[in-house]
């Protein structure tokens, strides 16, 4: 038995197949014929817009729209004339084959990227090494991943799976996988989540202790892989598996139903989202609406200032989506861990306790006007709120409103059409605000807890610190008080209070947060449907 | 006019004396007479020794035992064969002269202790550098500091003045000066708060602004330094000095008096201290005790951990010399921005948020053991009261009181006196500490709030970050409710609230704290005449 990270969910009890590592070994040579050697590129390239098209329609049809949105970007990859540019000259200046050019250009990319400490961009740096190896693969006419003619009841064994490998994954056919490398949040667990197969990720050196045809029972629950069990143990795994089974019909049976506690309450369980197409997915797993859009994703992974046309166009989009259902848009959270490659921010000795998020936005009012004017004007085609993140006191939140009413008299002045009596509301993040909630609670809309940080703040412990970790404790007395004061203070004003941070969709803590009287729990999707099933029960 | 930073309080109306920046300059020269060039340095190491004597008696009787101790460390380091070794090394290796040799190693040592974060060693490195100079003059002939024959009513401008330099002031000569650098923590400025004159340092080109015999006034309170000022603006500062020191006369009275509000509550006002010597200065001062005595400063400037020898002997000392006043004292705060030499801390990105103080003792219980075992034995000899600093649950607490207990079973068993019923509390400085002073205060013996840290969390600000630094506000609503619930919290079992961060000294949060029932104030020696008339007049 090995155990790794529980990545996806659910258990399989299946076939090995190994995926050999696709990886092309790189052998310098000196050219002579410039232009075979460029054609040779094209040519590659070519051929890896043909499969990433394919693998595209492939993930749209299995995974939605934004799922595939990588391939995409993938794409956008081949199109990209500094890229094919940068490759074309390496092959021009040093006369050398087109397989070594590209390589060095892929791994001066990766350098870029993997040194962000960002988790995005760290994405991004495994995105440009999959389509580079895509184009290495086709160079050396050794296209295709190898895991086209699979049998049924197929758990896949690979050292790492790609977006594009776990993308062509035929769902009839594989019921699992388990990789070496790779956490909670890399993209192969995204997808296999995505997928609704379970996973195992993280198992170090899985490769070296299976082979293809051993039977592995799958547990992706305590993340474990339990290589030729005896019969017992399949037999007792045929058991969880058959409940597990049964149970996700049953939550599935939720989708369309109200929510509503023992005590008779209706409770809105939503999503957060990074991304406008993320709301589809919030959708088909029944939720109320968008408790949290992380919008700062808008800003990342380019190289500017997303515009208030192109903000405007992902606002309405997601509105347009929910069809009348909440969107709580949280105004830029960026600084601390967050950073713009194209605002350059001071270097922080506690960046946690530093320039970010509203203090950025309320000194730097001409990048805060772009998002409040898009805000507003999507607020024309949707249920749209409006948050603001690390309200530390009562003048910060009016000040900020401030600013929010001086983009609705421009807004006025052009003839623009806009919601003006949208909610707006603030996170509560900041011990002080949740200390102080009752006199916030008499000028805001709603609250909307942010567990995340009010824990680490609440007990001053980092909760990224390995050394501290172990004092991050959503369960912490301090915190509990610090939530029900919060709810009390808004209940008392008559305004709703949510909650966004991870908290809200821990299974443990939901029926403490129905006594309390939460009105609103907002979560991954993916984490929707039980949260249902809980509530319902509390 | 020029503007400043008040570095010691008070008014001065005097004559410029511009004290030369007597640094030598270092020529190199190539020596053939090896043993001519060690004694030479060898006198002037010995001119410097029977200088510092001196020097040292006048500061004793001066300035007291506290602050005369600096020039034990100088003494020390011309005594220190590390360094006058390496100084003869590089004559003998180099062939150089002395001088060269003496600088190259000063610079040196210099570049050590100057990159260093913490405001200590940087100070340590401004004692280098006064030695160093010392021994540099002398081996020029050029001993003597040039403020030797002073007129009356001197006030001295220079560029900066060293601590030698200050402590061969004459009191009755010299009524104020003037500095181009420095800050409030200064060397300078902490001298001349002991002192008692007046000062305004920071001045940026003061030396460059006036000449030998100017009149000058100096404005300690404002900062400011008024150049060859009119009649009227000196009879306007004749009389604002004259209710200054109308005040300070008042205020002496008060030295023995005991501290008792309006109505009619007896309140402690201790001093906070670093080093044992401290004590002398409280004590001078009126002080009721010491509420906060900070431990790390006998863990920094060495090579090593403290022995529980050594410790015991500075717990002692303060015991014994405040005769039954009580002594707070904290257990080591370390880690965070202040890091020892010899003791490897891992790099934080949110030190602010990390592996700190309590969280670190209780993970190296044989580093706080020693420390507890000299405190208990301590216990003996004076009133000493011991405080854990940033505990965020009961849990914590809990720990903390159990080494404690075990290093008293070992003291027993060694037959070693102790105090068994010594009083243990603990810092409240964390939010959730306050939150659930409630609970906590079954347990403790005592708190006390530490409000640099709680404001800066309560807030999410650090108070070092000068981006957010507007945010750290002591009378926000939310820090003002957590001191108030904590101090609450402890009267409702009975137990003391004291306050050892920088409000306790800040006068005008004094009467809303005695508004609250805080039960102790403990600062820096020199507010606490200041405050018990606060107090006793609120």
């Amino acid at each position: 038995m090995k155990k790794g990270i529980a990545a996806s969910k659910g258990y399989a009890i299946g076939n090995v197949v190994i995926k050999e590592d696709n990886e092309v070994c790189i052998v310098e040579t000196k050219i002579t014929d410039l232009d075979a050697e460029k054609t040779k590129l094209n040519k590659a390239i070519e051929n890896s817009r043909e499969q990433l098209t394919k693998i595209k329609e492939k993930a749209e049809k299995d995974l939605g729209a934004a799922k595939a949105a990588v391939f995409e970007s993938h794409m956008m990859l081949l199109d990209d004339p500094e890229f094919t540019g940068a490759v074309e000259m390496n092959i021009e200046s040093n006369m050398v084959n087109a397989e070594k050019a590209l390589n060095d250009v892929i791994e001066m990319y990766m350098g870029i990227f993997g040194a962000m400490e960002d988790e995005y961009m760290k994405e991004r740096a495994a995105d440009i090494k999959d389509v580079g190896n895509r184009i290495l693969a086709n160079l050396a006419g050794k296209a295709g991943s190898g895991l086209e003619d699979l049998q049924e009841n197929t758990i896949v064994v690979a050292h790492d799976l790609t977006p594009s490998d776990t993308a062509q994954l035929d769902k009839n056919k594989v019921i699992g996988f388990l990789t070496n490398i790779g956490g909670r949040t890399s993209h192969s667990a995204i997808m296999a989540r995505t997928l609704e197969i379970p996973a195992v990720v993280g198992l170090m050196d899985i490769t070296e202790c299976v082979k293809d045809g051993d039977t592995v029972i799958l547990d992706g629950e305590e993340g474990l892989a339990i290589i030729n069990p005896d019969e017992a143990t399949i037999a007792q795994y045929e058991e969880k598996k058959a409940a597990y089974e049964k149970e996700k019909e049953e939550l599935k049976k939720l989708i369309e139903v109200e929510t509503v506690t023992k005590a008779g309450k209706r409770v809105e369980v939503c999503g957060n989202i990074g991304k406008a197409e993320d709301i589809h997915q919030v959708l088909e797993n029944g939720g109320d609406g968008v408790g949290l859009f992380r919008t700062e994703f808008l800003y990342m992974d380019r190289e500017d200032m997303p515009t208030e046309e192109e903000q405007f166009e992902s606002y309405k989009y997601v509105g347009e989506k929910a069809e009348g259902r909440p969107i709580v848009i949280r105004t830029l959270d960026i600084g601390g861990d967050k950073k713009l490659p194209y605002l350059p921010l001071p270097e922080e000795m506690n960046p946690f306790l530093g320039y970010r998020a509203i203090r950025l936005c309320l000194d730097r009012k001409e990048i805060f006007k772009i998002q409040l004017r898009a805000l507003l004007r999507a607020s024309a085609y949707g249920n749209i709120k409006i948050m603001f993140p690390m309200i530390s006191s009562l003048e910060e939140f009016l000040a900020a409103k401030e600013v929010l009413s001086e983009c609705m008299d421009e807004l006025r002045a052009e003839g623009k059409e806009f919601n003006a009596d949208l909610e707006v509301g603030m996170m509560v993040e900041i011990p002080a605000a949740a200390v102080c909630a009752d006199e916030l609670a008499k000028y805001v809309d709603f609250f909307s807890i942010g567990t995340n940080d009010l824990i680490q703040y609440t007990l001053a412990a980092d909760r990224m610190n390995e050394k501290v970790s172990y004092l991050y404790k959503p369960n912490h007395p301090a915190v509990l008080r610090l939530i029900k004061m919060t709810i009390d203070a808004a209940h008392k004003e008559g305004k709703w209070c949510g909650m966004c941070g991870e908290v809200a969709g821990d299974e443990s803590m939901i029926p403490t947060l129905v006594e309390y009287g939460l009105d609103e729990f907002s979560m991954s999707a993916t984490s929707i449907l039980k949260a249902k099933q809980i509530i319902m029960n509390n």
